[in-house]
């Protein structure tokens, strides 16, 4: 975006359209009334009553959002510039699958789509991109214990599915409802009252299993909780290594100082 | 309030008296006299016998409360002062709809009005009122994380309600329903053993939909919790900017080390 | 404990047995009897068949331990010394008050004596009697917080009551049953499933209170632990401090090199 | 593994050959193949009917796991060396287990043991290894919150038990089962709805017992949550000693200017 001198001048105007604060306003109030649409659409009176209206907005709104997506990506300097950044691509395919999916008989799917459009709003407001952006970035550093639940996950999975799939089929009848199970177990919810409770009265050490689930799964999630928390610190302060700078500064200052005073003692008083 | 000199000898005064150690005592121990009433009113049996003398009681601390605002009022340097505070408003209002809506025939707004007169203990209490401006400045800098909150919330909500209002009216009937079962579900209360289980049983792939929103949810509540404490230990090592400080403070000192050295090199070595 | 030379001799000898380990170790070990023999009464056909045993066990432990507060006692410098530490006054009144009761009739007042006893660990134990110390500690400083807790509380639970009472006489029949349930619905145990759900089908606008009170209680309650948090983050962070001071002594030696800059330009140059 | 030198020539290759990149990749391979044959084993259709497959594929992992650990042995420089890392023994147990218990009876035993091989992967990756090790590093410094945690639910186990064992057996019908429980109730799952309520409508008091249990029982977790956060901050924030540093550094700096600024005044200027 800084080197538009060297852009030809059609591309210089459209990428001046297109960053200016009416075109992104417009697109944001466009996002707004797509949001209020999908809403109403939600009433099956209101829904069966306007049908065909709610299938004109939907079309208008979507030829919009692939007008304003066409102008953003003319603008760009190339078509690879535009999908380095991968809102673009985001902003990008949920426009397409609109056209892609038009004529097809999954109409919920459709309707999602028309749904997702409004996390656009994301895309096209700056503050809310780069907090999104911030907290994506902490993901990847969190890949190492989200591997470690995985396992842990897995194993108390397969050990439950053998233990208790007869005892409790609702609970760990197959290896993904016990996956499912132990998520909502990690989650605290119900975990005696409804998963172990009923358990336990048939097989009495079955407790063994969900309290030392419990504790390593909440021991785990609350230091990948941690992990995030440590990182954002981090990040806070950061200006400490300001403060490993004014060490090395004074570490300098001190030995120039004790320079000065050999220069002194050997200059001006043996002279 | 530091410019009393300019002020009439009357609203000087009046002043002293409203500041006074023993006039805001008087208030407070009103205010928990009209909480103890309310509390009691809340027994029938108390209620129906004593009806009018609660009704008597009532209309005595409101009179009482009105004489104070209205002092307080009169000691302000100005109506427009008076009104810049915000714990003044919530003062004024409380108050003036009891007056307000003494005749109506709305008896339940009164008595919440009655109720709410206890709050004043906050705007009375300066350490308390401190404390809650305090804990309200928090809310401004998480305007963007609430407002990525309400998109998803907004966007799972027009989904869950698509997908199933026919399988379960009473969490997913409608729109609203839905926002406040996600409300439910993001507090993780009963989110799996009686939102999702049921309709888990119907609808297999549910369990998708429900995953992704607790995770997002939990993901997005708990980074908001992050910036409150984040925001909270910034400013209690706002020492830190004092350290930035430090560190431009040697930089310039080192440049005057420096100037001194060529002086001495140049002025008393070269002479 | 450290002016022990201005004791007499016999105070000195009985300091020196009772802070012995071989001393400190038998009551331990006596408390930890004291923890099994009140666990092995929770059984009742051991305690049935036992129960002269169990009976004189515990006369026996009450007696060591009365001894052992005797010596501790006299121990001391003086009486005044020994109950200015409250850990002292705990010990004294667990054991004492078993004397006291012993012939009463209300036998689980003193089953309940003998379990507190086993607190004593805390007492003995000097690092638990630390970590104690320190969490009881951190209280104090929340004050203001959990004051206004406790407003909150008082102000929802009489709406509350209001509100609700014939709707939910379960969970809102009376003040003290709301505070109850307000409590309940603070650690978000089934707030909406139990609490909310069965009032919002008869009253559809009651989610407006639950919802408001889940928000604000969270919210306080959030802030009292961060308040913990910063407190001891500070604490760990007292060494900021020094870099304060590290600010004002560049800034004290910034002004002498300074001075150092005129003298030379003055006195040398200038000469 | 840094003196091989010493190593015998045959010793120095084995090394070699067990730190190789290929092998450790192809142990990660064999254990997520392990992961999926005990995963497929828990589906009851397939497990039937290709039984012998399964105990084939699991004889011939169990080998292979066998072999590789068996070079691994052989290359430490001593059978001391090698087991003093507890890597090193975790992976020697669960192996050497599958070869003790091959015989048995105890199908399920063998199943779980199989299973629990799904946990070398944590062994074998050296980030996760790292991981685990610095998350049980933080385990022995919360030892005394930990035995206080004990204290308390004891105490409060053997005081439930007393209390409710004849109103609630199912909770609180002896020792074992009040501290089952306790540890229900500490994570606030249907502590009120479920396990205080029932007892709260025959005995009214019950709610002292359980609010109180609820709000020491949480603080104490938090505060041992606030323990590992608060080690985990400092550890982030050794820099700061590199401050104190800078500290002593500008104190030393300050006494040579001083002496500096005598030696002008003294020689040059009394010249």
């Amino acid at each position: 975006m800084k080197n538009h001198k060297k852009l030809p001048v059609w591309k210089q105007k459209l990428g001046q359209l297109v960053e200016n604060r009416w075109f992104t306003s417009s697109v944001i109030i466009l996002i707004l009334i797509n949001a209020i649409v999908v809403g109403l659409e939600t009433y099956p009176n209101l829904y069966s009553e306007y049908k065909s209206a709610f299938w004109t907005a939907d079309r208008i709104l979507l030829w919009i959002f692939t007008v304003e997506i066409a102008l953003r990506l003319l603008a760009a300097p190339s078509l690879k510039h535009f999908f380095t950044n991968s809102w673009n691509w985001f902003d990008f395919i949920i426009v397409a699958a609109g056209h892609v999916f038009v004529g097809a008989h999954f109409v919920t799917v459709l309707r999602i789509l028309r749904v997702l459009r409004v996390f656009r709003a994301i895309s096209v407001v700056p503050s809310l991109r780069r907090l999104v952006d911030a907290l994506l970035m902490t993901i990847p550093a969190l890949g190492n214990i989200m591997l470690l639940m995985s396992i842990i996950f897995y194993i108390f999975a397969v050990i439950g599915t053998m233990l208790f799939q007869q005892v409790s089929p609702e609970y760990f009848g197959n290896l993904q409802l016990s996956l499912l199970t132990l998520f909502q177990v990690v989650t605290l919810e119900s975990w005696a009252s409804e998963v172990m409770r009923p358990i336990f009265e048939i097989l009495p050490w079955s407790w063994l299993y969900f309290v030392s689930f419990v504790l390593v799964g909440t021991f785990v999630v609350f230091n990948l909780f941690i992990g995030v928390i440590v990182n954002n610190v981090e990040k806070a302060e950061s200006a400490e290594e300001e403060v490993k700078d004014t060490h090395n500064e004074v570490m300098e200052l001190r030995k120039e100082v004790q320079e000065l005073k050999h220069l002194i003692k050997n200059e001006v008083i043996n002279k």
